[in-house]
């Protein structure tokens, strides 16, 4: 599927999800507003080692969209000019990157705009490479989300629940979108009830995943992002180095970009466990 | 000074301090190579607070030659496809950023291979605010450095000294590069000698100004950088808010981009104290 064709496919696909819902996003975002977390309390971290969970970023990154979402062109180098100096073109959305709730929403906060205070926050894993490598459709469900409840207890305040499916390790294959003959792609993501039961929970603010987008790959209507950032939480995509973590009591730095009316960008994601 | 003009002064300043100290900078770097500092052995916060260190980017952003390095170009918008997504072209050395060692070298760590030990780090701030109120081409000094440790102690292993001289608030003003009629700028920095004191130490890998470079605004020879960066220690520039943090006891977190090759980039950074 072209760029333009996975756009009016979106666009389609939202107006009749709009239709259905009986308003829609905006009623959406309304509704679970006063649900909205509030961020962790202090962090206390004890004898902690840093942990990188940030894939390395060049031209050839696979994108949710299939074009090169990265271009690096000296400017001044060493060679030359005795120091280097690139000028780079980013597409918001490439390699790990956050998503801000100004990506899915119209007036969510950019990505200048969500608070410091929501950007360093407990770390939950969820672990479904198990399913993930028999179903490469697999989502995370309420289910996986109860499971994980009731062996550590109810999800920290403030923080980020992370999908673990294993997919990182693709992220140099074609494997990583898993496009089928339709250009239909296969990758895990969270199922939108499960979106819904964090945001009723009201205890998580962010959530992460190891794969190209937030919503599985065979979506096409992005029911996820439309139901979790117009609630001003964010997403991480292409998230990697999970199966290094504990399931609970990591501490997770965003490093997200700072640029004025941002719907997102590549980021240093960094956990200390 | 226009763009090439100044290559051209840093090229030719270059090459007679290179021939002055019979070898330049990469003698300089084998020489300190030995002083490498190990990164700090684990990280504990205790009921600690994020603070954001880093400025809001946009186009106008102050830059050190004076011209625009950041642009953003809406690819998707919410009103017309119902979702954003932009397309950013960013000047590796703008707003909030890192230099990494290969900045100023020819063979050191990419801002990709930085260790990810490196960017979570013990923050110490020299406090230069009263003098440079009064000179604006004020420096860290030995004796500032020398004045820290004898009231708080000895340097924090593999962290980062930070100079606050209160340029922070100039950001939005002309005062910011405070250009003279000639083109010469005039705002605080490093001391090259402190650097060298710093490298010598041994116990710090990073430092950091509220400035636009780690070299005072007078310098053409980027003394500093060059005594610095080949070291495998890193700089960040244009650091804000180091008012609101101790002297000493802070943790850093460089939110560096990590994009093959780069020689620094646009960063996220905090401190929790």
């Amino acid at each position: 599927m072209c760029d333009l064709c996975c756009i009016e496919s979106v666009k389609n696909r939202m107006l009749s999800r709009r239709t259905l819902l009986g308003g829609g996003a905006a009623m959406a975002a309304t509704a679970v507003a006063a649900a909205m977390p509030a961020s962790a309390a202090s962090i206390s971290i004890s004898n902690g080692k840093p942990v990188d969970l940030t894939h390395e970023l060049y031209p050839e990154f696979p994108t949710y969209f299939g074009e090169s979402g990265f271009k690096m062109d000296p400017k001044f180098t060493y060679a030359k000019e005795k120091f280097n100096l690139n000028v780079l073109t980013i597409n918001e959305h490439t390699g790990t990157h956050i998503d801000a709730p100004l990506h899915f929403s119209e007036n969510g906060q950019s990505v200048s705009e969500i608070p410091v205070e929501n950007l360093v926050v407990p770390l939950s894993v969820i672990h479904i490479h198990g399913k993930a490598s028999e179903n490469p459709d697999a989502q995370v469900t309420p289910e996986d989300i109860k499971a994980w409840i009731s062996k550590h207890g109810p999800l920290p305040k403030g923080g980020c629940v992370a999908m673990h499916s294993g997919w990182s390790k693709h992220v140099a294959t074609r494997k990583f979108r898993n496009a089928d003959d339709k250009g239909k792609m296969h990758f895990p993501g969270f199922h939108v009830e499960a979106t819904k039961m964090l945001i009723e929970d009201g205890n998580t603010i962010g959530m992460a995943v190891d794969t190209l987008s937030l919503d599985h790959g065979p979506s096409g209507d992005f029911a996820t992002h439309y139901a979790w950032l117009p609630t001003n939480r964010w997403g991480i995509e292409n998230i990697t180095n999970l199966e290094k973590l504990p399931a609970k009591g990591a501490t997770l730095f965003v490093g997200a970009p700072k640029h004025r009316d941002g719907s997102g960008g590549p980021a240093r994601i960094m956990a200390i466990a």
